[in-house]
């Protein structure tokens, strides 16, 4: 192993994601097996209960251990080398939103009672719920969400919306700031001097910002959580939780694979039309 | 040149981008050339309305050339590779929000009043700017802005703030709406199925949104600029063009520098503690 290429702070960030993934490979196996073996035995909830709780507090684990690695290098989390750029063009505030978690419970809802025909609207759902029509126990736990249980998690859909927002604005707030950062004061200057300490030590500042944004953030994220799996039953956590999983692990998937084929499929077409003209070979 | 590494969609944006600062160096050359001359001869406006205006159109021009690129692949632009951690940490939709030109023009007009006292608060500016106090005409032509000039200034930003904030909500909307894509109902399924066609025909759409976005964005940056420059006078307009590329260059280059730093002193502890540990070689 070269030491010089993998003992940055970059690194240790990397390092420290890529084991919160095979984290959550470990519970989609353990939440697939929980929830098989809840349907041949369905009166029996606590193993189910208790795994929940464990990847809650791995999540928490994982968002103290990334906060412990972002003193001065937060910026590499809001946009990090190691995802795809379909990955982090869905990333806020260095991972997901918290309301894309209840977006997952209104997709799981639909997709439980209507399968997998994207063109049914929520209104169909609402119907079924408000008692209008007769709700169809399908294959999904999520098909059993109540009304009550929907308006609760409605209730902290607005919650989180707003908590969202405030944090938002002080992110353009802080961004904004760059205008007064002693780095713009150097720009301003007619005689353009080079940045010195104090350029460094206002970038360091802002980079602790970003890691107390960030942490505010995790915050958010961890409570949203929380919450959830408390409106729920723990059947229906553990359903919420493998689909919030897979999302996540397939975004990352699928956004590694597009980039490879695409750059694949740009260097096939650059070799073809090499033979062709020169021009393609320095595009 | 290596071919297969350079034709991908990513190497054209970049090149665009590099286009883009190299241009940029030559405007500051320009604009810096035109105050000096400014300075010796303060009544020939018109060399230095002409310049502004090539500016303003010369950022038109970019917007529109890396619209052209960013079909299909419009994520690469909200974080891209080609910036480091720091600068990708001030973007916003793919560039500077357009509020930070005005917050370039409160910066400029304190600096040229009090020099780069950071602790001299804008307060103090406005007493004088009201007439309570006489204004004190130092070495910048932002000192001269008047108190009606401000004010429209003023009512530009409170606008801008507006349509950023309408810009910012689209993006957290399509972000939710992952929870909805195909991608995210393969993740439902109970078989987890392989993602195929349909993935990659919505995450082709969700990167037309963003690009739709991205201009939406572009336009904004630009009507921002174009508003700033009618409110102030030719010389102020040249001399804010002047800093706003210089803290975009300065930032460009401090996170270059910042990160290649924090590599090479990574290394060095990395090979330092080699020698006292086996450990450290693999952090």
């Amino acid at each position: 192993m070269d030491s010089s290429s993998s003992c940055g702070i970059k690194q240790l960030q990397k390092d420290c994601y890529y084991e919160w993934m095979s984290i959550q490979a470990k519970h989609i196996v353990n939440l697939n097996e929980a929830l098989m073996n809840q349907r041949s035995n369905s009166d029996d909830h606590h193993k189910l209960e208790e795994l929940v709780g464990i990847i809650v507090n791995d999540f928490q684990r994982y968002a103290e251990k990334r906060s412990e690695l972002s003193d001065k290098s937060c910026s590499n989390y809001f946009a990090p080398s190691w995802n795809s750029s379909l990955e982090n063009s869905f990333l806020w505030m260095g991972g997901c939103r918290p309301t894309s978690f209840i977006r997952v419970i209104y997709a799981l809802v639909i997709y439980a009672l209507c399968g997998s025909q994207t063109e049914t609207h929520i209104s169909q759902y609402f119907q079924k719920v408000d008692g209008s029509e007769n709700v169809d126990e399908s294959d999904g736990f999520m098909s059993e969400l109540t009304g009550m249980q929907l308006g609760k998690i409605n209730d902290l859909h607005l919650k989180v919306i707003k908590k969202e927002d405030k944090i938002t604005k002080k992110y353009a707030i802080m961004q904004e700031d760059v205008a007064d950062m002693p780095i713009a004061i150097t720009a301003y200057s007619r005689d353009f001097v080079e940045a010195g300490e104090a350029v460094e030590d206002a970038i360091d500042k802002h980079e602790e910002g970003m890691a107390v944004l960030m942490a505010e953030a995790d915050k958010l994220r961890i409570e949203t959580l929380k919450k959830i799996v408390e409106v729920l039953t723990p059947v229906q956590a553990a359903e919420f939780l493998l689909a919030e999983k897979r999302l996540h692990v397939s975004l990352h998937e699928w956004g590694r694979v597009r980039e490879e084929r695409r750059f694949c499929s740009a260097s096939a077409d650059a070799v073809a039309g090499a033979g062709q003209s020169k021009r393609s070979a320095t595009c």
